[in-house]
């Protein structure tokens, strides 16, 4: 049976984790809004019996599961190439998900720390306030977590050791986006985390990584998305 | 074998969801940092092979868990009281967990919208304007859906139906948090939320939810936590 995202059709957001992953198990899904425009993500965000807050969410198995990080932790229990089967195991890579999950919010929050709701333009003195905070404190503090992590395995390795996880893809994303928002901050942190930068490129070239980046399934990264490019948000030029 | 848990001593913060939970399973738990300061806390922050990237986390069997909401999923399957054993009920629930975190982010976030190492006063203006947009479109959009989740079962039912779980735990203490930080706000939206200003109270009932918060164990709110009053944020008087 194929899996149903739903998620806004015109960004990578946070669906693309979702994606990253059913991409990398050659799960069969749909990605719903990109067909109807929305509709039917509507109707159920406003009818369904289990509603999400938010999207995404994924119907599987006749239910609906929304949170990212929850859609992982279900897809890592129904795909051996996501997660691994320890329980212990899966429990500290939902752990580091959920950490994403954070950065995540806080990259939004760089372009929109007074309100979703508002224009970027409405609240520029705030975000450039609270861009540099993000860059002289919280990036570094997350890229340093998620180096500790890379580096105890040792060169080559990925997040749980030996084998790939949805959390290296999600780990990719994070740095793809980040070069893509803040290209001067990442250059300047790249030699620091040298363990993370690799892996992003290591996780790029895995085949069925490689053939969705290439196709139009692919959102290019945009000004409407998670992660967005204003230059006076990045490091001075 | 006793769990422990361990979290800043002085605030209820995230910890305090935890708490909650271990309190309403009648779980035998040290409560780490509130015998020595913190100091086995920082140590396995610096030295674990799975570190937490920030408190609260819970040594369980040897292992360690970290994120408040991952913490709660591994306390479900252990204690049939906090949840149920039905696996898309627990993701179910686990969902309304994630969205309860994220509503935790964004109270913090009324009082620390630049950077959560500067002080208020550094960030009051920016303050006031994040949290007049979260009075007025974030609070009433998570507390209708929570409100729409409860009235689903009708009067005097949990969230899940019948039988109480860590997510109405959850809840409790979100009500309790925000009538504290924000109490003219609460008072103008408890109408429109009865299902859930009725389940905080319902909750406080619990007899072993009633003991804790008569205990000493219950850290009272204050200007350091998750949940402030600062006159200025909360509705004009």
């Amino acid at each position: 049976v194929a899996y149903a995202l739903f998620y806004w059709p015109e960004i990578q957001g946070r669906g693309e984790f979702v994606r990253l992953a059913l991409e990398y198990a050659s799960a069969a899904y749909r990605d719903v809004s990109r067909e109807d425009g929305g509709t039917e993500m509507a109707r159920l965000l406003r009818d369904a019996d289990t509603p999400a807050f938010a999207p995404p969410f994924l119907r599987a198995d006749g239910h609906l599961i929304g949170q990212t990080a929850n859609i992982l932790l279900y897809l890592g229990r129904h795909h051996a190439t996501l997660a691994p089967r320890d329980e212990a195991a899966r429990l500290w890579l939902h752990q580091v998900q959920l950490t994403i999950a954070d950065l995540v919010q806080e990259v939004h929050d760089t372009h929109h720390p007074v309100g979703s709701g508002l224009y970027y333009e409405d609240q520029r003195p705030e975000a450039v306030r609270r861009a540099a905070d993000f860059r002289a404190h919280r990036l570094p503090k997350f890229f340093g977590w998620f180096e500790r992590l890379l580096a105890a395995h040792g060169d080559d390795a990925w997040l749980l050791g030996d084998t790939p996880s949805y959390g290296d893809l999600s780990l990719f994303q994070i740095v793809a986006g980040l070069r893509y928002g803040f290209p001067r901050a990442m250059r300047r942190l790249e030699r620091r985390h040298r363990h993370l930068h690799r892996l992003h490129d290591r996780v790029a070239a895995l085949p069925s990584i490689a053939a969705y980046l290439d196709s139009p399934r692919r959102i290019a990264f945009n000004q409407d998305g998670i992660f967005r490019h204003y230059d006076e948000l990045d490091d001075p030029g």
